[in-house]
């Protein structure tokens, strides 16, 4: 392996894979010229693409497998057969030292399940969560898990809380992130067992993080933690509403602004300012 | 009774009880003529109220009580405890043929608790649920729980969906309501034990409903389905994260749309429009 590093990519995993994938690395080569990417997929397919992405071409090294994960496949199925499949080589790669990370846009649960077993996971971490950072009225936040479990017991979210700590310092570049756990409301006694066991660990713990204590589904939106920490059934559904919300306004608001001619006048002058607010 | 409707109303319960409870009572008598209403609540701290919104007085019988629940009181201690709180006995004037319905905006768990034993539920209907309708990209929908039961089993979800085709059939007046419920995909080995066994019985069932079969969170905003079922915990989560969702937008939007000169002359323009979609 060389200086540079290098990322093992599930070339057939995704929605409109493997174009998009291909094209995804032809913008990623362009703002991080010094990786390396290790190609997994059908090279019938893959070759004939990377011809159109030169950029993607030069920094690309590609491997053979005619196998792949659908989105259909259980992750136990995907687990047990498909030794083969462009997820699970990726997936190898970083196992056998080749790569240092793995990305797939495909079967998330696949993704889930053959990454725990053949990576493990960190001591102390039963399950691995799926974390995302996102705007917020003061800046950004983390939230986890948003999916990988669909149920959760109050050490995985101990867990998650840890896992969401050390990620906001270390991505979001904050010093010592707050941390809450999402709930049905901030007072002790609110929630399921679940939340209101892994509240009280955190609160008792020596551990040298800022445990906040609960926040409710609108503190996501507010900023009020850094670090959100939930179920992946909850996070999953919370994070979809938030996008489906955001949609239904720009949907209202694009009928608002084209209602007369007044407020189509004034929204081709908010234009410049309301794209950069989308952006 | 009279022929009017009488609607008893927890004058205590709520922020700023009493105050809020009569301003809303004076709001609700200028739309609704024909309704009267049964105040409980400490006539020393209503009468006074009551002085100030005439309208309100005109229609209003008060009940003298000094007990209300408190929000940090536990629904068990509310329902055991406080047999004269003014959230008592507005749901029993309901059990006594008093009035048709209760009001309350105080302590949601101690008012399920104390409804669920007081007045019971309908027959084949375990646990009550919150339901709340809301605007999507086409048409009103309903969803519930959004709050009662932060534990579901498959048939109280079952049961939630058969309320709240009622409640779209006659409140939103549609003849054929779709139902959905919530989950993290649309394929049938996605989610709990709970959502998966509550669509095969709605599935299997000779229930004379449409049912949809599984949605996601983006789902809510665009209106997919008219009911939206789901456990209390992840409704309650879903429906706060859409409303912070809604009001970061518009932070975020105000601050976009006072940017620059330009913008700002833009957003004077639209204002009109925009004030209809905010309303």
């Amino acid at each position: 392996m060389s200086d540079r590093i290098t990322v093992a990519i599930d070339g057939m995993g995704g929605d409109n894979a493997p174009s998009m994938i291909v094209s995804g690395i032809g913008i990623a080569a362009k703002s991080n010229p010094d990786v390396k990417f290790l190609l997994f997929g059908d090279e019938r397919r893959i070759l004939p693409l990377l011809e159109r992405y030169p950029m993607a071409k030069a920094v690309c090294e590609t491997r053979h497998t005619t196998d792949f994960v659908t989105n259909d496949d259980k992750p136990t199925a995907a687990l047990r057969g498909a030794k083969n499949s462009s997820m699970r080589l990726a997936i190898n790669a970083v196992a056998d030292g080749e790569a240092t990370a793995v990305v797939s846009a495909g079967n998330t649960g696949a993704l889930m399940a053959i990454a725990t077993i053949v990576l493990k996971t960190l001591p102390g971490i039963s399950r691995p969560a799926i974390a995302s950072s996102f705007p917020t009225q003061s800046g950004d936040s983390v939230m986890l898990d948003l999916g990988a479990n669909v149920e959760c017991d109050a050490n995985n979210l101990v867990q998650f809380a840890v896992m969401g700590e050390v990620y906001a310092r270390n991505e979001l570049g904050l010093k010592q992130p707050s941390i809450g756990i999402l709930n049905v409301g901030v007072e002790g006694l609110k929630g399921n067992d679940s939340v209101k066991e892994a509240a009280n660990i955190l609160k008792n713990s020596n551990l040298p993080i800022e445990f906040f204590g609960f926040v409710e589904g609108d503190d996501i939106g507010k900023g009020t933690v850094d670090v959100i920490v939930t179920d992946g059934f909850t996070g999953n559904i919370a994070l979809k509403t938030a996008e489906g919300t955001a949609k239904m306004i720009a949907f209202f608001l694009k009928d608002a602004l084209t209602s007369s001619i007044l407020a189509k006048i004034g929204a081709l002058l908010a234009r410049p300012a309301i794209e950069r607010f989308r952006a």
